[in-house]
């Protein structure tokens, strides 16, 4: 790991986003937070937290890969195990603002999440 | 960035991968690397040849968007065009050992791929 504003501020998001604080973690994130995922593009506090808040809620397990950034970047890398997935590791590249997180691309493999809603689908009751 | 053996030569086999020319970027791969991907444990240079060969012959267009390290491991994430793909984001973390790549992390949505596939085969002549 290297030293760095930005890297503080996504430790901070990433350890209360883990430890099931989720509105922890929001305090991390900017307003006008941009956050590009594979699902498309969220603009806004609102719409970060309804994309990320239900991930946050089903992870059981975090582990941090590697962590490194500089005063306005950080970039991280993590396992994770969820309600939906086990094993599904994610990326996150940040650009932080005076303590805040404005801007995070995320990437994550969705294959298995869709596969995990197809298959919960299919089992529920009709 | 920060600076880093680890860093170079991931930057160095990025470079190599995204220039057109993989047997060059094979010479920072380990012969017993173990590279883990969306698609599972690929072991030993060959497999690693055969998983990321077509993925490099396919780009179009590599944008480095962050590249951290230190001695031992480095993070990228970079955006890609492909053939197959437009707008496609993947980030690595590599473990190097005497200047080539022991281990990498492979992190991408294999979402647009396999749509991209599936739309090809039904275009297909049958």
């Amino acid at each position: 790991m290297t030293a760095g504003a930005a890297l503080d501020v996504a430790l901070a998001y990433h350890r209360a986003c883990t430890s099931g604080d989720f509105e922890q973690a929001m305090r991390y994130v900017a307003d006008d937070v941009v956050c590009l995922a594979p699902s498309g593009r969220h603009e806004g506090a609102e719409a970060f937290r309804a994309f990320m808040g239900p991930f946050a809620a089903g992870l059981t397990r975090a582990e941090l890969l590697a962590a490194f950034g500089d005063e306005e970047t950080a970039l991280v890398m993590y396992d994770s195990d969820t309600t939906l997935v086990r094993g599904a590791p994610g990326a996150e590249c940040v650009r932080v603002r005076e303590g805040r997180i404005v801007e995070m691309r995320i990437v994550f493999d969705r294959v298995p999440f869709e596969a995990a809603r197809r298959a919960a689908a299919a089992g529920a009751p009709r």
